[in-house]
């Protein structure tokens, strides 16, 4: 491009090629490297579609087996990792936590010869893997328990929950989690993953780039939706009230969380997914108040906006924060979920980033004051 | 800008206005906030530059005297990151530690309530004034040496210094740490400061943008450059063997570290104010040899150019390395001193990003496989 254009915000620039996510926002599709978002909810695990978005292919048996056996054998923390942890303030925001226990694992990779900027981030695994167990940690540590030893045994999502909660959760409660952090792994070129790629273009480390997404995602403009969402299913409280509660949202042009989605002019695939594990929780665990809100909320909302001739549907957040409330997840670790999901995502930009590297360097235009005198103390 | 532009790396694209840097690198001309850099370097300090930075404006003696206490009075560091600096293995890079640190600190801000992405960052000094006390620390704790309690008479560079040395600087020593960190402090729309401004824009807080800044000066297309200056002068060894190291250099085509900037066309101001650092530092410490090695190499260097009609100029990064090294300062801590200067151009960024904020969010062009089947283990 010869000539400067002033895009505020980057609107409409495309900043690179990409070859890991499409979103076929008209159709309500998504595929992380060809393969359905369906698909890899259904078939797939968190470790095989890490694998996935690291490699660019899915793993054949042996390759799976010593994959996913690297992943668990990372899970464990460091002392001086579980003393970050333990000290950082109760009241403070564990994404500011995250953000910095990823920075400071850098020096604790084993491999430390190849911790450079061109390492090959599928050879530190164990940071991918120890944001599930730092946000795991931050809350046995809030509630006054002890930190529990990571097993082997268990997929991604299941072991986080038995981290958190000292209990093996049930096989589907199991499946649930880990599949969440499927749905929530890749998703193009946001805020956060844009981040990662800019910091990796100055050739930082992996470590560094993932650090500063996470500092992205911490943002209210980014993550934080479906924490939101499940508030607003708190505040609403019954299904009876949830109808009034949406008309009057409506009327007084305030925002109802999860509805709609800026990409997504069809449903929301992953909300689809998302909304079966709702359902099926809520019957299990003989608890529907959210799920039954929620859907009020949804048509109440839909019918509104279908008088208008703008059909809106829900997406992932909508829903996402009801199935973490039901396996037992506070609010406040609803983004550091979200991060401990995304970084597979992330780490699949990095390295696409490196391998046709370009440093993102935009320009400003300068619109300040003319150059001035000095004017001395006695004189301001 | 209503059609979609492809441009990789940004280049071209304006991505903001700023009010904070001008540089004209045609007339070889710096200002911050239309002070120029000389003006700078000869009037002010850094803390009142950090003023200028983040008000917009020089301060009167009143509100000066106030921010410098508050800052001198945020030097001293918490036992928990003094456990972080001391943990973190010696052979690992502190710019990770930095990055670490600074998420860190946020658990530690005082007023807890103000620690909102809408937080004023100028009420939250202590992670300007602190990164100097870390790296300080590191290097004390790398050498096996006790934590030095900071000092409230010095200013921030000499208190660096101080704290690093365990010894009083000398008055110049102080005058010239400090100037250097005024140099150092803005330089408009580069990587770092672009990565705390894409966070910002998601309306995280200071301390993520910050840390994730830091991220991109760690990479080595940005920061680092006076570092393998200062490795260039050992290399060389003695000026006997300069011309013959650069015509050599020059001969395979190798890069000269420090000759020649992307922006400036005449001489960086900066380097002309460092090198009567370099100068004034190298006679009072009876100690020239760096000195000579890097007039031989600019000369040699810049002969060799204008044969072919090319004047290209030394910048600051040429004769920064060789001040460092004068004044005691490890090669492994010139892009964290870069850092404790440029972090007041970060917040400055940071602040102006927030006036008048829209979240950077460019695009990518999908160039990756087409939908496909899903493929059992068995088949791959």
């Amino acid at each position: 491009m010869a000539e400067t254009t002033y895009a505020k915000g980057l609107e409409g620039v495309v900043a690179a090629e990409s070859e890991i996510c499409r979103i076929d926002g008209e159709q309500g599709k998504l595929y992380y490297l060809g393969y359905s978002i369906e698909d890899l909810a259904r078939y797939s695990d968190f470790e095989e579609t890490t694998y996935l978005l690291l490699y660019g292919r899915l793993p054949n048996r042996d390759e799976m087996e010593i994959f996913s056996k690297r992943m668990r054998a990372s899970r464990d923390l460091a002392p001086e990792i579980l003393d970050m942890v333990r000290n950082f303030p109760k009241d403070a925001h564990p994404m500011e936590l995250l953000q910095s226990v990823i920075s400071y694992l850098s020096g604790y990779i084993q491999h430390r010869i190849q911790h450079s900027a061109t390492c090959n981030c599928r050879d530190t695994l164990h940071q991918v893997v120890q944001l599930a167990s730092v946000v795991a940690a931050w809350q046995r540590f809030r509630e006054s328990k002890d930190y529990i030893q990571p097993r082997q045994d268990l997929s991604h999502g299941a072991n986080f929950l038995y981290m958190m909660r000292g209990q093996e959760p049930d096989e589907y409660e199991g499946k649930v989690m880990d599949t969440c952090l499927v749905l929530h792994a890749e998703h193009g070129f946001n805020a956060s993953t844009f981040t990662a790629r800019v910091v990796a273009s100055t050739l930082s480390t992996c470590y560094s780039s993932i650090s500063a997404a996470i500092g992205s995602l911490y943002g209210s403009l980014h993550g934080g939706a479906n924490e939101k969402a499940m508030a607003m299913v708190e505040e609403i409280g019954s299904k009876d009230r949830a109808a009034d509660w949406v008309n009057r949202a409506l009327d007084n042009k305030q925002k109802v969380m999860g509805m709609g989605h800026r990409v997504y002019k069809a449903k929301d695939p992953r909300a689809i997914i998302m909304e079966e594990f709702l359902a099926e929780l809520s019957k299990r665990k003989a608890d529907t108040r959210s799920y039954d809100i929620l859907k009020i909320v949804e048509k109440t909302f839909r019918d509104r906006m279908e008088e208008k001739g703008k059909p809106i549907y829900p997406n992932v957040d909508f829903f996402s924060g009801a199935v973490y409330d039901l396996l037992g997840i506070p609010k406040i670790l609803f983004t550091p979920i979200f991060a401990v999901s995304r970084v597979s995502g992330w780490l699949a930009h990095i390295l696409e980033q490196r391998r046709d590297n370009r440093l993102y360097r935009p320009k400003s235009l300068y619109v300040g004051t003319q150059p001035r005198e000095w004017v001395t103390m006695e004189k301001r």
